[in-house]
């Protein structure tokens, strides 16, 4: 192993994710893919750390599409990829790469196969979800017809959250990232002001570690889940059982996390 | 009226939400705030146009801040405002204003006596919740002890959701803003390629109105979400009317949404 590959793989891969939707600002849909999109990234050894929503607007998509594809390694989009005029996020991404939209062959196909026994078959409205940004290949969906899209280091999804997910595990392995984050939660039963200084000597006794509490209240106890976390594993258990024992030591009993 | 306050009426206000903490960027914990203050702002006559979702990182809330409060009437936040290390939303924005944290004596009161007879009292981690950006006012809190904290045309919230909502709920009619957004949905049973050129025609033969379509599919049956938007009731009204009409001729049923 060369010394490069070795400080490659210490290397942190970085992505955003821009929820694209005036669905999500006008409180009408509950987003379901800032958590997904995270708990996958994390699986695939990527740190999400950055989320935008915008609304269906051109200059709202171009504006963050280009302030965060260059800063990460990875920008991942989702809604606007449907066959309505208020899907628009693929002209906007084209826009952002100064490039042209053009029907991309290969998902023409997948829709004019989805739709053959479709009453109408693959209408105009329809054909616009095989358009992509030229220069763009396709990631595949197995719950419906249209593809997903990547174009350079961006991977435009679907925002029905069963789609997207769908596109996340056709995504599994394809993208260059280190290592998951290793996490230790400690569930304590105390409310976390009792046993704030404890958490702060802990953390600062164990560099390259984090400690974030949150609290909770249910049946009638107050308590808090202690995540510990790392980039590597030693690290996270070591200040895990510190932070154990410095508990026990003050009287709080602790317990698994859901 | 003078003529200012016509003008004034037709305003539009906007506002952005920070939404602040590794938990949301890590999967970890899936995000309830987005969805109840962008409805909560609706109900005060301001449009949400913007969220972030930032680490527990005082750069990075700091840039966020700066970025988004002159671009925004109002800019909310969620998170970070408890006892523990990790909190660290309220220096953040001292940091952003350029101002000094102080203990805000009327929150170090509230605290005195929400603590009085709970063991150890007024701790110094408990009165890290008392602390405030100089200058900053309170936003009452009937949930828990802790208030929230208004600084400038930045409103700092609880990440606990529903101590969020009551912090909104002390908020209600506070803000100066204008007429919540008009809104009607059609529930179409058709899949929304069906009718994608119907909806575009409508939209464009209605200046100032949104119509946006979100798909389902639900116990079988393909079906769309049309929502008709508009800053005027009347203009929402009539490209409803004018949508069921066009949606009848092409032999679509529509009812309305849950």
């Amino acid at each position: 192993m060369s010394p490069e590959d070795r400080l490659d793989e210490r290397r942190t891969w970085t992505a955003a994710l821009l929820v694209i939707g005036d669905e999500i600002l006008s409180g009408r849909t509950e987003d379901k893919n800032i958590a997904q999109v995270a708990h996958w990234l994390d699986t695939q050894g990527v740190r999400l750390r950055e989320v935008r929503v915008v609304p269906d607007d051109q200059a709202a998509i171009v504006s963050a599409v280009n302030w965060l594809r260059p800063n990460h390694d990875y920008l991942f989009t989702t809604g606007g990829i449907g066959p309505t005029h208020d899907d628009i996020t693929i002209e906007s991404i084209a826009a952002a790469f100064d490039v042209p939209v053009i029907i991309h062959p290969e998902a023409r196909r997948i829709l004019e196969e989805y739709y053959r026994d479709r009453p109408q078959g693959l209408t105009e409205a329809r054909l616009r979800m095989a358009r992509v940004p030229s220069g763009a290949e396709l990631i595949p969906n197995q719950a419906s017809g249209a593809p997903g899209v990547k174009m350079g280091n961006v991977y435009i999804l679907a925002g029905v959250p069963n789609i997207a997910r769908t596109m996340l595990e056709a995504l599994d392995g394809a993208l260059e990232g280190g290592q998951p984050m290793a996490s230790v939660t400690i569930r304590a039963f105390a409310a976390e002001s009792d046993v704030a200084d404890l958490l702060k000597a802990v953390q600062d006794a164990h560099p390259g570690t984090q400690i974030g509490s949150y609290p909770f209240y249910r049946s009638g106890m107050f308590g808090a889940d202690f995540v510990v976390r790392s980039d590597e594993g030693a690290k996270a258990d070591a200040a895990a059982a510190a932070l154990r024992e410095r508990l026990a030591e003050a009287g709080v009993s602790t317990g698994e996390a859901d």
